[in-house]
């Protein structure tokens, strides 16, 4: 409630259940206090088959939701031997003393369910209530790399045996670049109309050059009407569909240079390695990406790439004879069939006559001949480069799917 | 609800609102259906003086929380004139026609203020209920680049002056590395007890290899509290603490260089620029950044590295003294007075005898000496990256503040 914390847990949680078929009715954030964690666990109970919490499990003094929760459900709390045991193991195995206060994480209410942590110290709960039928209350611990594997080993198994069988239900997200998010609403939204009077729902979202777009539907028809949404929507979009779900567009290149095969290298300045760090975080990209050079400098321009003093006196280090230079240089240099440059102006400062901040050009070496495209990008330090990255890989993608 | 899209709204406007020191009661998502909406707006209008929502505002057939609103307000829809001529002007700017449906999002509920939208298309709307004293509804725009603006330039000043200014707060986030958790808390607890009784709020978040430590105080004596806090934080914890607030460890480690002044070059393997790119997201990094290699294949850690065959043959690609080399390489040509180099195996897949997944060397050439340390990181791809380029940055850190 500070603004601290950037919560994730919604996301990943969200989207576990709704695969596995399960809809979440609700998320709720709220303050770390004990009058604030109560309140909205006792609403949500009031509302839902299944509470998960996440957080407040830990060994400081913020983390005191395993004690309210006792306190509401009207169990004593006591140390459990085995998750007592776990704590002190965790620390001797890394050759550590436990510190004082860490086994306030082995405390459990009376008759709860343990559940081992794997990755960490705090063990996660589950909890009934005494109603008939009972509503369940899961609490995970707060960091993803404990909670995440915790929720699939332990809580979604237990789910689906505990919880009837939900309708079957079908999820498929676009993800398309290049067209806006009213224009690509107009596209589809006749070729659509029949789907949607059958059941199908779709939703949009859209961030700076990308459109999402996605399918869900529900019960018998579920797969056929999403698959055929798909179908009318590629008709219509066209290669502006770079992929599905958790598809990237820099999964897509790879893939496509993959294909061919043929290999990649880049020269970045303004984006400072941002292309080359979203290549390599697509598992396998060491088949197609040569490497790249980071050069911040109009020496190393020259130096690591052959751009020419005179292209840089001429035109300065950010203009298109320069860009086209990296590009030829990188391509013929670190020795791949294709070669991106972007040169650019990030800002906040560094503007020019001529050449606001948010100016790039970006470059694309291919076997046959060199393309240079001049965009101007007016946003934060941070979203420029995003963007930028995300124009240079759509330059290639466009000429690779051509 | 379905997972698909990652929540920043809500950390963005708590941070907006407690600095300016208001408390943040609660934080609501709900589906995008009509009962959902009009429930969860219900709800927190009995709870709260203001609420605020966040998207639906678009023209898509998803967007209609305008709509729901309106209908839980009881007021007529009507098209605001000057809002649908800034729709209009915004599509014939960019010599495109106005798509059809476009202006469903110049409608306003009868008696709405309209907050308009320099950004996109959709304007925020505010609305009072009719009890006394009236309750307050806010209804921003979903992309982050529209919601921001306007929340900045149009709600927070009129918060300012429509209710009683709150209680002076302080909000401190020390950054730190290298110390867990409970560590940090068993170092603090002891000297800070004195500031806890005196009303100081003192919360805990843990990442892999940082723990950020954030103090909260309110009234009068808020900024004492939280600076002494600061103080004798700094006194128990060291050099551990690289930051305040929004700082990151790739800003803490450019404002070092800049300070000597020195500069750095980076050439990464398993990284695949990620290093360079945090360092370049920091504002001025141009002063104290050369460059980067990176280098994903043995040819071009030779090439332009200058890496030795007979090292890379006889120890393997990642390995101590390909690190060493691949750093000494990089300060040598990128000619630089630091160098930082990383090889490892980011994984899934790459494995070798006695080199498991998460395997990484990281080296630190300075003018007098090559560091070499080895970590062995188990994550998942993206993390490792992740986790890597924080220990590359703090090997150098800790260099430049011993």
């Amino acid at each position: 409630m500070l603004g601290r914390v950037l919560n994730t847990h919604q996301q990943w949680l969200c989207r576990q259940l709704a695969d596995a078929g399960h809809a979440v009715d609700r998320q709720v954030a709220v303050a770390d206090t004990a009058d604030a964690i109560v309140q909205a666990v006792h609403e949500a109970l009031g509302r839902a088959d299944l509470v998960v919490t996440t957080g407040g499990l830990g060994p400081t003094s913020d983390d005191f939701t395993r004690q309210v929760i006792a306190g509401l459900f009207g169990l004593p709390l006591a140390e459990d031997p085995a998750a007592a045991a776990h704590i002190d193991r965790w620390f001797t195995d890394r050759g550590r003393v436990p510190p004082p206060g860490v086994r306030v994480q082995a405390l459990v209410p009376a008759g709860a369910t343990v559940l081992p942590n794997a990755h960490g110290t705090a063990p996660g709960l589950r909890l009934a209530t005494r109603t008939t039928p009972p509503r369940w209350l899961v609490m995970l611990p707060g960091p993803p790399r404990e909670l995440r594997p915790m929720f699939l080993e332990q809580v979604l198994p237990w789910i689906g045996s505990t919880f009837p069988a939900p309708a079957h239900s079908v999820c498929r997200t676009l993800r398309s670049t290049g067209i806006g998010e009213s224009s690509v609403q107009a596209l589809l939204s006749g070729p659509l109309t029949d789907l949607v009077s059958a059941g199908l729902e779709i939703g949009y979202c859209c961030r700076p050059g990308e459109v999402d777009i996605r399918f869900m539907a529900r019960g018998a028809e579920a797969a056929r009407l999403v698959a055929e949404a798909e179908t009318r929507s590629r008709t219509e979009l066209g290669p502006a569909v770079y992929g599905i779900d958790d598809d990237t567009l820099e999964a897509a290149v790879v893939g496509l240079l993959a294909r061919r095969p043929a290999t990649l290298s880049v020269a970045e300045s303004c984006t400072g390695g941002l292309v080359a760090s979203r290549i390599t975080d697509v598992p396998g990209a060491s088949a197609v990406f040569r490497g790249g050079a980071v050069v911040y400098s109009n020496d190393l321009k020259q130096q690591l790439l052959g751009v020419r003093g005179e292209t840089l006196a001429a035109h300065g280090a950010v203009s298109e004879p320069t860009a086209r230079e990296m590009a030829e240089g990188a391509r013929r240099r670190l020795g791949s069939d294709f070669a991106l440059a972007l040169t650019g102006i990030a800002g906040p400062s560094g503007e020019t006559a001529g050449k606001p901040v948010g100016t790039v050009f970006i470059a694309l070496a291919t076997p046959a001949a060199t393309r240079v495209e001049h965009h101007l990008n007016r946003y934060d330090r941070g979203t420029f480069k995003q963007v930028a990255s995300q124009q240079a890989l759509e330059l290639l993608r466009q000429h690779l799917v051509s």
